[in-house]
């Protein structure tokens, strides 16, 4: 796919999510859930969120897409976690793995590493992150090593974010400063890509798709915002309105 | 009471829960606690969200009405549901039950019904909820059985909200689509419910008004907002400004 | 310092708090924590929140401030509290303590009294938890002796805000009677009350500055708002955008 096409396979995938009202699965902080879920929801999807392990599996078993998020690494969560990837492996549920903070704490990194060969159809991550979890610096030609590595797909969001498969790659340079002042924004976008997932089997087209809807809602946000108070609400309206027009004319794909 | 008659009984018992300001102690899950307490707050409630079985008893003591949601169904939640329907109990406490998506668990499923025989003043849920919990479609006749059986009051939410309690029955056609856009809506209002048990002593009449407040609020919210993130605050500025004239004016009761 | 000049050290520190993005990290309640992290972020702090005892000392020990907020009394907070405090202690990391409802349950006003030895850089609270802690009524001599007794700056808030080193002691009349209808305001208090011990040495300032900052940005956002909802996304745009000219002209502090 060349980077021109980017803005109407976007269009075409989103339609699909509001169609078919996929069902994605997240596993995440309890600080992210509750805007996570409007996320998933104003995109069109369906969030649930237990972390019973009595019931988890049944979830993810019943679920187009899962979301592994580590912003809380407690007992729970890391049992809520094993229980899904094995129901997910089983039943083919796509998943996206989001090591958050991983560069803060070294017990957290390490499980993040033993959870990258469950295999992930997308990893999306800062550029810190990264670092801490392949052990390389974020350039290109790392980024592009790691994706082949663990046949991921991966996004490395910031003020450009950068998704590769190791073979194609492109970047984006949408969204607005205010993403950095509002807390969950990544988790969100990781929680997006998951829904994305659960429309499009081709991972790289699903990421770079689900990154572009976010960062053109957020510029449409930014727009609109006086703070990141207002922007929270506006990120989640513009995303709910979002059509091909403004993917066409917003997105900033190279 | 006749259908007319709602939007001045509901009128009457909103101002009683604006003057006694009612505690409300939520056992809920973490993706709707902030939601549901911004929503009980602007109502006139005083919210309180413990857990701690060392403490859940002490806070249901002192609390005017309990709610019961089983959004995220953990070893801790229902400790905590033991102890708080327990002291529910003795000290006369009303509470309501919301069996959120137990039609995605049978152990959820089992788990809810083993709770009905606590005698709950009102069950919140939605169709597949309620033919998941009473193991019957959810026709009317069987909404007034199920009422009749369990002694609670049904009131089961949708585009149209159906209140029985197997005697009397009322629709409320109020509300707006964007509410099904919206994590923690449903959860939301079955707080308000358990806010309106604390002042209205006639459990029919506390669900009917809460919901009518509830679907009054939201059809104000959807003229005001741009999506669902603004819609979210937009419920909650309704609630707390919501008088009887709105209420007579906008209300759908039959 | 006099009252009067105040604002003008206010500006000063904020200023040192945006230029500096200190980390702040909170234990704090499932309800209060998205709010809390976007009051943080939006002052221009860098929250984290894990309670996991796997993790939470490598976080502590890279603050530059910690907050203890009592509002969930469970076992995993108290264990993450234990040995949160440990490391700031070693780590000379300042922290406020913020002891939610205790007046509501005697557990927890006793869990809070054992974590005081500790040694706070401020304590925030309203007057029933104020009277639980110390077992005295809030009169200004009380919270002076309080104040010297724990070396804690003991910061009262209510409609007027009274904040105490013992020696020293100032009022603050800013704020917006929608704080007390939005959840989690008094908890972000007390987290930014944190940050901005992370950027001044001195914690009868950095407490005064913190709740004035709050108060002002509340009743900036109280001419906005149109209701609770508005009321929570337009303190947090105020708090973004404060500064000199809006603390010099609305503060009222004496």
């Amino acid at each position: 796919m060349r980077a021109g096409e980017l803005p109407h396979t976007t269009a075409d995938i989103l339609a699909r999510l509001r169609a078919r009202s996929p069902r994605v699965h997240c596993i995440t902080n309890s600080v992210a859930q509750a805007f996570t879920a409007n996320v998933l929801l104003a995109a069109g999807a369906i969030p649930s969120m237990t972390l019973s392990v009595d019931e988890i599996g049944a979830f993810v078993a019943r679920a187009d897409a899962l979301l592994v998020n580590l912003g809380t690494f407690d007992a729970e969560r890391r049992d809520a976690t094993a229980t899904a990837l094995e129901v997910a492996s089983e039943e083919g549920v796509p998943w996206v793995l989001d090591p958050v903070f991983i560069d803060r704490s070294e017990p957290r990194a390490r499980y993040a590493q033993s959870l990258v060969p469950h295999k992930p159809g997308a990893i999306r991550l800062n550029a810190k992150e990264f670092a801490t979890l392949s052990g390389a610096e974020p350039d290109d030609a790392a980024l592009g090593r790691y994706a082949l590595e663990t046949l991921a797909v991966v996004a490395l969001t910031g003020t450009v974010d950068r998704i590769t498969d190791g073979v194609q790659r492109l970047e984006i340079e949408n969204g607005h400063p205010l993403m950095a002042r509002v807390t969950a924004m990544g988790c969100a976008a990781s929680a997006l890509n998951a829904a994305f997932l659960a429309v499009e089997s081709d991972p790289y087209l699903a990421t770079a798709a689900a990154l572009l809807c976010f960062g053109v809602a957020g510029g449409i946000a930014g727009e609109r915002a006086t703070g990141p108070g207002s922007f929270a609400d506006a990120i989640i309206d513009a995303l709910y309105t979002l059509d091909a027009d403004a993917l066409d004319e917003k997105a900033r794909v190279k």
